[in-house]
């Protein structure tokens, strides 16, 4: 039947189908699903539920079909909605008997979750590396430029100075979090629901345990309804994705405020800019930008799986066929915005002398000069409000903080004493803060080779 | 550079065009681009910026690709990024110098904008037309079972018996308002952005007026860097279809169930629903539970564009490359449902008996006892008081409402005359709601015929 | 009750009160309910549905209780847990059988949609005033600064000067569409709930279009059903305020950018700004960073709602009592910081010769030397493509573009003439672009004007 | 100077306050923030910073500070915009020059940040008991009605029977991932952000690690530009309560539908629903959807603080102040939900007839069926498409599953035999899925037993 008076060319099969179907997306899932059934039947034939002979014949077919898949020259077929549709009719259009076996004591909805974990495991496996590349290339680039200072901010204003180093490696520090986040979340997924059924459990002898581990599963989920109706793991690695995003579009921000004409902070390698169509001159920072843009995707990801599952009554529901896409695209998008920022970070080159240039205007170090205060015993609060006066006598006189003499300075700050002069210099400041987490060189250094040494252990072994 | 040890096999290059690339979604740009390039040209030309045969022959050329892409013989090519410069370079590889005028006084900034909002243009009218046949269908269903009585639930939990067309016809109104909003978005998106440069107009004499006039826009916007930097009208799309699929969820759960066994009320059509590949018995609502799941896909597209759009300095920064994929994805979900669920209202069959012998329960009627009581002149709470102990007394004596004497009802409700011992059936209780918007069956009827006569005139035209 | 042991000591009924309570959020409706039952009573009476006499002491009693409430002294009960049975029971306890017929011919689910109404009614047209004033401001800081220039970005790089004035006028554009967009939801709200009971009407013989009249409504809602299960107008509030707050993010974003030390463009008035505990020397553009914050606020109210309605099944569920908050918090939001921004904005001095001289680095007016070409007869990818070499000849020659001699110039771009020179003057640049919309100051000062005196206007009458 | 022509009354001196302060919502850190304090100072005077006698002053000020707050005696003050600033403030007042020592080798930033993640380990540690007795009610409600076998659904379609106790060790799974993510939630938070400083550590010889020690901090966080600009805690809590309150939202659903009078499995105790302000017959269901409408509040909540993040520059900027009402919003808002819906539980009361009577309906029993087949010999889909068959059969003529003869059943199932006949009968159904995670109450009761006795002694221990 047309639709619409020819408007919606489709009929209303075609138009159902396109709604149901999953095999445009989900037939990414193919390995996992026949790893999965490999298992499954390898148990029946164990378990007495199948013939052996049946097991091992359905084992070769799905290897033949993967290779298959693997090449290219598997005809997936819309009508036959999803990927393990896909599969089995054609491991029974070969098999014939024998391969109307391997749905056997399973339902679609224990094994769609089964492949669904099985494949996000992998992914955080690969994303785990490509954060520890990530984690490399800060590293790899603070070690570059051990030596330049740059102007901290808060609220995008001079604050104090610090390393250059100290501030990326903040960012290794969340990558950090993400990889740790990650490993939970990979924790609580690598359990088997296979074996729960369409909800029920099986009334066939099943061994649900062994199948778990020949999967590499920690452990069986432990309520069959449960099983099918739990997406909290798709959930938890989108929120974990959300908040990675949250920082690589903290340091695009960062990138691109360095690169923009009023810092001149860093150069970014062209491979990694474009042009305009319009304005000959332009070098837009364009990585930065759309991966800080990247992050609206992710988020809206995360909101749609928690929109779909809101309210679901127990167990399965097709709206949860909706669980797949959202996770997909996140996944692809933090894979490729990681894979691309990382080897942007190592064509970074930095203009030191700008950096230092900005670091070293006085007033960042106004804290100095209120904590050398203390050091001399002046309360804090005191000497807050002393060096603030001092900060605004100069303000009015158009004096920067180091071009008084000792007696103006006493008239705002009668403690100070000649040596209070000396503290207006950026690396001074940077090599004061000299305390576990803090900015100076010693303390960054030490930073750097740890994690050097950990990030070669590790991608050596990857 | 191969990157990663091999394992993401794709080369630098290779990740920052995949990730900078629009081509594989923003082709479907490619009859706005072409539109909005020859009125450019044509204003161009009448201007005297470039030769009126130049602009012919770019015109020609322009159709010619046109067709080309539309009969699927355009080789589009991923490293020329976007369709605006797949179809340029095309142009200036036929053209030469001929060619290269037609970005003359524009940039990709205003360009894309413009195509962005001719396409959401074409598409609120499409999305306007599946509204109006939605609507038809509610209507047609309704006007089937005029009839037909449901217990109207508040809470879930029955509430008064009402006309099944009333409750459909609810979902009428909100999507008039959901056509309501769209045309809102299409007048304020319907302005002109070309001309406005890369962000602050041209130096070339042009006319954008003219170019306005010829590609239907209502106006120029008035301000050249507000002209690129704006995405509000994908924003407000993004809102209005958030909210329609929210309608579209609710009623899907209705339909939901009224289909489950515990009611019973309606039987969907065997082509809009799917079976179990466990349990045989199922029949499962497949598309109703579908478009309930696809409303967080909305949600979700609303959510990124919001995000990438959130504390962007003007004008133009990369991030809004990110703007057409939630858009095209919110158009294209809201599209596919919409298109399924008319038909599938149409195959609807209704229970009658059940719905009325539930519908039946005099526990339905009591606020009619209620409204009589305010009839003999009890006020109202003093009435709802007295019936709430009447329906009280009956629960703990495990009797219905009707089926106490009158010297019975007495007790909790001294005012009780022998008429009241007559309210408690369901097609008087909705009847007497006989008030502009109330549920009897001449409201109902008088608003099914003014929709059919509406539709049916608008879907004429269409 | 005691619970858990004494840690949460609240009784069980407490923490379902507390649950259940809307009073302490809904008591901000007090006067549109007042306003709604005193239309209600009216037409009760006039349809001899209830004693005039009734209705009269009703109204006034109505009118003592606002009062007492606007003065602080009436006592809310949470065990009364609404607004509208605070009222009601007050009504009760001082009139007795006249009280009670208050609710004749309605229920709270028609009764809370109505004052919900009329109260976002009126925010609306406060919103719409404080947007105007936000205007205001914006047009004056443009006229008061009406010669500066400033370096336009996109990507966060110089890519054209701009009028400061045409900058600030973007804002006004967009805030005009906020008002649009208000006006639009304004227009789809205005309609009277009123008279659908529960769900279904009601028997009485209510008159519903002449309640909407006494309320200014512009209609009565024609679906019983519909009336009180729509919350599309809350929704659509949250939506056009999510992007209002956008575009206060955008404009805080540029704030902050101008202040910090890189830019240095402006200064904003220190009761905008604030210190730091820390550092003596600090001020910070406290008011704009908390303005850009607060969009995350917006946003997560809008999807509260979205959320909470995904999914419902006809008619009330209570669920929906979680409409306000979101809704509230939206609104007092918006107001606050529109409220803090515009006076803010007149507090702003600028600094035009750090701006200027940012903007004429004459990187910036590359475009119109592609432009000058293309008036020379150069078609315009050629004349792009010919400036791009020569910028690429300064950049690696390490001299600005105005830097060269003629034939320097010529060598990449062989149709330089003496002219060409003189381009690189960013007052030239600006006033060449002197087309609708253009940053020229012949259009900035037209629509500066125009601004002006609408604004005057409509102020006036404020 | 007041704005707005008198609209908006407040001054902007008084709006701006309100807009800065968060002593409104921040004052229930007061006691972290004194602990923090305590540990501060107590460190200050062990590494010689500040004399002895001073810390001891301070210490018992903050401790007399700390009883008036928590009885309700102190006068906080907005101007003074936070907690730490009232107690601070205070703190000088009273001690002078001692006090004003307090602050010493700190700025707002850490110490906020110190505060809050000492305050979300308090929360923590409170929704885990809470979830433990929410664990707790489940178990018992399961426990008193071991035997009640209900339809267990998907797609909302009677899919097979279940036991109504496996059903509800569902959630005690999904609850006890939630206190899972808890934990992993607090072991990242529990890091020691104190002595970052506003972001580059302190020129003071403090000794960061002893502070951890002493605060019950796992380790020092080892980047002061991390320390004050990270806030993942906070969204990885907002994540998990997110996905919680899905839960708790699937968990209303269920109970709302089982208490519809559709189903009417089970009653809920009077103390958890309210009745109708029109409809005296009514009583619903209220706190299961409040939960249920709260769950938008949560989502909400997270995606606020997911923006406010986005794109923020290191370190700290007053966006992040925004952080606290979303996270307190959500932590209440579960407190609550928890705090009533494990009470309510207990009071709830099963009709295990009317739940059985639908269980027995035999094409639940359909897989049975299927699998006895398999039992026989027959290949899965074969059987799978058989017993399909027999369906039609049946339904085309109007006859249950269990209403044929042997004869009947064997022109669809030709494998069928005598023994078939008898698999219709829910029981026997359920405990035929004897297999671990399965339905069996031989697996459920070995459930219910394991949860009792580590739920036992896990509330012992609290």
């Amino acid at each position: 039947m047309a639709l619409w008076g020819g408007r919606f060319t489709a009929s209303t099969d075609a138009l159902v189908t396109r709604l149901s179907e999953s095999i445009s997306y989900d037939r990414r899932l193919y390995s996992q699903d026949i790893r999965g059934s490999i298992a499954h039947v390898r148990m029946l034939a164990r378990c007495g539920i199948i013939p052996g002979e049946d097991s091992e014949r359905i084992q070769e077919e799905l290897k033949r079909i993967e290779e298959e898949i693997r090449g290219g020259n598997f005809d997936f077929q819309e009508a036959l909605e999803d990927v393990h549709m896909n599969i089995e009719s054609r491991l029974i259009r070969e098999l014939g008997d024998q391969g109307a076996r391997v749905h056997t004591a399973r339902s679609r909805n224990d094994q769609v979750a089964t492949d669904f974990r099985l494949y996000l495991r992998d992914e955080i496996d690969y994303l785990t590396e490509l954060l520890h590349h990530f984690q490399s290339s800060l590293v790899e680039l603070g070690k570059r430029n051990v030596k330049a200072i740059l102007p901290g901010l808060t609220h995008l204003q001079y604050a104090q100075p610090v390393l250059f180093a100290h501030h990326l490696l903040a960012y290794v520090e969340m990558a950090e979090r993400d990889i740790d986040r990650l490993a939970d979340c990979r924790r609580r997924l690598n359990r088997l629901p296979l074996g729960a059924g369409a909800l029920a459990g099986s009334t066939l002898p099943i061994d649900r345990e062994s199948v778990a581990e020949e999967l590499g599963f920690d452990a069986v989920i432990a309520n069959s309804m449960d099983a099918v109706a739990d997406r909290d793991f798709a959930i938890e690695l989108l929120s974990a994705l959300a908040i990675l995003m949250m920082h690589l579009s903290r340091l695009s921000e960062d990138l691109i405020l360095w690169m923009s004409q009023s810092c001149r902070y860093i150069r970014i390698g062209d491979g990694f800019c474009t042009g305009s169509s319009l304005m000959p001159q332009k070098k837009n920072p364009d990585v930065a930008e759309l991966t800080r843009g990247k992050t609206g995707r992710v988020y809206g990801d995360l909101i749609s799986l928690l929109t779909v599952m809101k309210g679901l009554p127990l167990c399965y529901n097709r709206d949860m066929q909706e669980d797949k896409e959202p996770v997909f695209d996140a996944v692809d998008t933090v894979k490729l915005c990681l894979a691309a920022v990382a080897p942007m970070l190592l064509t970074i080159e930095i203009d030191d002398r700008r950096m230092l240039e900005a670091a070293s205007d006085p007033g960042l170090m106004a804290t100095d000069l209120a904590e050398w205060l203390v050091q001399q015993g002046v309360p804090f609060r005191t000497a807050h409000h002393r060096v603030g006066r001092y900060v605004a006598w100069c303000a009015e006189k158009g004096k920067k903080l180091n071009e008084t003499t000792l007696a103006e300075m006493r008239e705002s700050i009668p403690e100070a004493a000649a040596e209070a002069l000396e503290l207006f210099e950026a690396r001074r400041s940077v090599e004061a803060r000299n305390i576990t987490g803090g900015t100076s060189s010693m303390q960054v250094k030490r930073q750097l080779a740890a994690w050097s040494e950990k990030l070669e252990s590790l991608l050596a072994k990857a």
